[in-house]
């Protein structure tokens, strides 16, 4: 069957993936990109930057509890964090439900994407006027380099895909410096995209957080439905200590509530399949 | 975007998955259904029945492995096998990279599928010519029926969703011939839809298991790209024993190359998400 324009469409590279849309709620070009927002059918609302799904309102909850608390459980005592990028402040959300953060900031580049989601997700925005919450709207890349030494815990890399401006933020350099930024101990995780389409660029990052410093490395995974594959990855890169081991006593008896998250997701969600070990280590075939 | 009919598209409930066609290589009506083989841009070979996405060369791997390790390295000594649907011979397969196994029986209705998936995937027909495997063209419903009890060690139910003709084999009468036909300490599973989608079917599952009268159920998860919402899962049930523990160290020293399956995969797999935890405990937000 061919799909036509009632249905909302983001193909690559002979795969594609449709939700059917009720109505279209939002459109506009911003100095970055273009933001659109979508009722679907059975996705809730969907917002898409330049094209490419960003979230639906029914399963973005995966991600986002997935890049936060098994970064901040795994940490000691989680303190100053910084997310990059993040705009629709569903990690920022989540990353404020640890009692243990004093401190947030998000640097975000383009502001159009918080405040279209304040309009459209105000569940994801729902701790945006926590005091705890700072927000700058500016890049990350000149902000992580004029940032004080051994002064955050956390970097949370909520970033698009590694093409156009945002491959800067997949870089030796710019992970050097948030390398730099965390103090001894500290963790920086990315999302680093699909391990059955896109096992060049878990490689890649890798490699890049090895040839930038860090003194271990950690990949996890979970299904994403809306994400190409609907299966993706975050990594984590520590400074300073190995990533063995996580807060699992504070993870089981968490005073929040989450839908994805547990203390044995996150054990489990380090375990790798066979292929994605294999290619990890520079052999086999994927 | 439009997609159009250079693209095979599955789409239902708001959502749609396409993968982009080379060329239509191969199309007939059974008596039981429509039989298509499409060669994709990117997911080698597909196969699908009715319309529905079945099989494709690139992700198959992760279900076939996934529907066969963790039953077989979880019973004790598994002997006798039997597959009912599989006819794409998959399953079989991995089956047979089990030495344990003596004979495996695979009961499918339509002879169809498994003559073009030996013609058009002949790497996953490789084992059919075991001595060890023996084909049936037949009613499954009927011959668990005529079989004799307590003769097999393990069920493997792959078969398509539970509509239509399928719906019979996830029904209370089936899975207690099943378990009839089951020996003491034998085990059961069945693909049990997606955690996402279909928690409807994956608790309407657990209750039949329930009231064919199991001794234990247990639902393990993964990725499968080319399924809907890209993520799927397998239910056992087993007779007169636990389901917790399996060979570990058997499957720490496999003799065969698998490229999902894993001993600490096998634990993880098993680790769900609080949502899913909730639906199958009668509670929760799904």
């Amino acid at each position: 069957m061919a799909l036509d324009d009632s249905w909302f469409t983001e193909a690559a590279n002979g795969y594609g993936l449709s939700l059917k849309v009720k109505k279209k709620l939002h459109d506009e070009q911003s100095p970055y990109q273009r933001i659109e927002i979508f009722e679907t059918e059975t996705f809730g609302r969907l917002m898409t930057l330049d094209g490419l799904v960003m979230l639906t309102g029914r399963d973005n909850f995966i991600y986002h509890e997935m890049m936060t608390h098994p970064v901040l459980f795994t940490h000691s005592n989680p303190k100053n964090v910084v997310i990059v990028g993040g705009g629709d402040c569903g990690t920022l959300r989540e990353v404020l439900k640890h009692k243990t953060v004093k401190q947030v900031l998000q640097v975000e580049l383009d502001e159009r994407v918080t405040r279209v989601a304040e309009q459209f997700f105000p569940e994801l925005c729902e701790s945006n006027n926590d005091k705890r919450a700072k927000f700058l709207f500016q890049d990350a890349i000149q902000w992580m380099e004029d940032t004080a030494a051994a002064s955050v815990d956390v970097i949370i890399l909520d970033t698009t895909d590694p093409v156009g401006q945002a491959s800067r933020l997949f870089s030796v350099p710019f992970y050097k410096d948030c390398m730099r930024v965390l103090r001894d101990g500290g963790i920086m995780v990315g999302q680093s995209e699909s391990p059955l389409f896109n096992m060049d660029i878990l490689r890649h990052m890798h490699q890049t957080m090895e040839e930038a410093g860090c003194d271990d490395k950690l990949t996890i995974h979970f299904p994403q439905c809306t994400y190409p594959s609907g299966w993706w990855s975050a990594t984590m890169a520590r400074k300073g200590q190995k990533l063995n081991g996580f807060r699992e006593t504070a993870a089981r008896k968490k005073t929040f509530a989450t839908r994805y998250y547990n203390a044995d997701i996150h054990l489990a969600c380090q375990t790798m399949p066979n292929f994605v070990n294999e290619a990890l280590d520079g052999k086999g075939d994927w």
